[in-house]
């Protein structure tokens, strides 16, 4: 019944005559937000890509996760129609999934092979290019929040490790205790990679990327926003990889791989493979095309993730929005968490490849 | 005599019919390497830049730059012509460089403001997009070969702090007592920027960005290559900024803002007002100006250091080098420490915007 009415949710949107680039790529999440009631607002968020097929969330998961992102969309898009910047909208839709223990980042993080937490985030502003980036964090409770902190308070870009720890309590950001961000469920699916590496090693004599560590690679949070400023805003949050060692910093908090805004172009969170997002320099590569192809933004994503991406062996998503409002989302994963505000200002949440 | 003698290889360069786009930008350093002899090779090292105005160095002094650019361009040549690869020219140029006090990377490592050494090295191959880069070291003598270890010995681009440390130990890459990276020049450097700001603070009460520090900002070392299986190469390492504060990481390690390669395009490293270099993905933005509108590596170089680095108020440069061994070279700082070699095979060393 429900993917009945997700399917009438994409015919309804397809019929809508202003939906023209979704016409042409076939796919839903592509609309114009120019409608007189709200002018040129645009809200889309994502939370995490991965192998998350139809049937591999019992229904009270999905129903779970389709309220959380449901609430985090509709927070930022409240923010936007009260007449706030697309840098807050973002924030704000992005702690509230930073505070979710739903999402692999802020307090749902993953663990790494050293039974730690490591958060990354970045924020970027696309009026003037200004942007945040924070790695490495271990007590930061919204990094996303230190990461706009370190764009707007500082007159550097990125900081890592103890050092952003420091300017977070000087900027008065909270900071927890790292225990705060243990979850059972994160901590199982450390223990059980732990376990199948063993196995593996045992096997093989190496140990390489299992099955559960493929399935647990991704789940970054992010948004991107239009304001009724015509600005364009993007950020993005993650608590890394499961089992990831050595330090290891996946594409977020790398200002043109994860996270990319430019109101000349569009606005871009990432999450996937950060390693391949990184190499292929993917957020600024969607803006690119725009720049300097002038493709449409949903092409543009496509050209990315379905042609580059894929081609490289990478897998993941995006979300984009361009300066006319128009929306751009692109993955060539089984799934991705996500959620955008239609041209009604409803909002509309999907998770499936084929909604 | 010096400047003369400098101006006559400018002259005797443009005069060559080969060098097309110098002619077209009236610049150095711009050469098509592929004479019978040296079939496609290319290399060109960058010591950084920065306000270096003839004057500000004494004869003794340029002497030892000097020589330096050319022992670690040669260096890398050779080992082009003996058939090496692209990364391990890279490699070898850049050890010299970071093994030399004269250079803010590795063992001339400009100190932060609580008195630490804070290194930063990144490397990229174009053949496969693959890439390595590591942040935030006290104690690795040669990030550069930490960033090649991470690229071609880990699954992952980014390492960071202790954990990129732990992944050199591993892999036995030489660590040294973090007292190995003083050096008095630097160290003095520090100590004035301290009394500058301390001083600034007491009269305006807040401390920014001194002249002193503004001198020293700048500093990064890197190379490009062209190998003799058409591979583009690229790579740098940087101390970071005197005085910086809260783990702050400048474009070096951020693939796409400080280096970038690209078989299809160019191998571009960056060096400059890193922050400026990360908003705007300098290095991979030259590359995109190359595959998205066909720019001349030179034009590409131009376009982003000249008009959007100049536009958006960042100061800094870049050496390129495309497919064919066509070379670009664009700073909009004073002076950059820069070395290639010339389509016979002789290295050619500059540092002043005007030679």
């Amino acid at each position: 019944m429900k993917r009945f009415a997700s399917l009438l949710v994409v015919i309804a949107l397809l019929a809508v005559p202003i939906v023209v680039t979704a016409q042409k790529t076939g796919r839903p999440g592509v609309l114009q937000l120019q409608s007189p009631q709200n002018p040129r607002l645009g809200f889309v968020i994502h939370g995490g890509a991965g192998v998350i097929t139809r049937g591999s969330l019992t229904p009270e998961q999905e129903k779970e996760y389709r309220a959380k992102l449901e609430e985090a969309v509709l927070a930022g898009y409240k923010a936007l129609k009260e007449g706030k910047s697309g840098l807050d909208a973002i924030e704000i839709a992005i702690r509230i999934m930073e505070d979710s223990p739903l999402f692999n980042a802020g307090k749902g993080a993953v663990f790494t092979a050293d039974g730690k937490n490591e958060l990354d985030a970045s924020i970027m502003d696309g009026k003037s290019l200004n942007a945040g980036a924070v790695a490495g964090l271990h007590r930061v409770k919204n990094p996303i929040t230190l990461a706009r902190a370190v764009m707007e308070k500082s007159p550097h870009v990125m900081m890592i490790g103890e050092g952003a720890e420091k300017f977070a309590e000087e900027q008065k950001i909270e900071l927890v205790d790292p225990k705060y961000f243990f979850t059972q469920r994160r901590w199982d699916s450390l223990q059980r990679i732990i376990k199948e590496e063993q196995d593996k090693a045992k096997k093989e004599g190496s140990a390489s990327v299992t099955r559960e560590l493929a399935e647990n690679r991704f789940g970054t949070v992010g948004a991107v926003a239009l304001d009724k400023d015509g600005n364009l805003a993007s950020g993005t949050s993650t608590g890394g990889m499961t089992y990831k060692k050595y330090g290891r910093v996946g594409d977020v908090p790398v200002i043109g791989a994860g996270t990319y805004a430019d109101n000349a172009t569009c606005a871009v969170s990432a999450t996937g493979w950060g390693e391949f997002f990184i190499r292929l320099t993917v957020a600024r590569d969607i803006a690119s095309l725009m720049e300097y192809r002038a493709l449409p933004v949903q092409q543009a994503a496509d050209t990315v993730i379905q042609q580059k991406l894929q081609k490289a062996g990478g897998d993941g998503g995006v979300i984009a929005i361009d300066k006319f409002g128009n929306i751009g989302i692109s993955f060539n994963s089984e799934g991705m968490y996500r959620a955008y505000i239609d041209k009604e200002g409803k909002p509309v949440v999907e998770i499936y490849k084929q909604q």
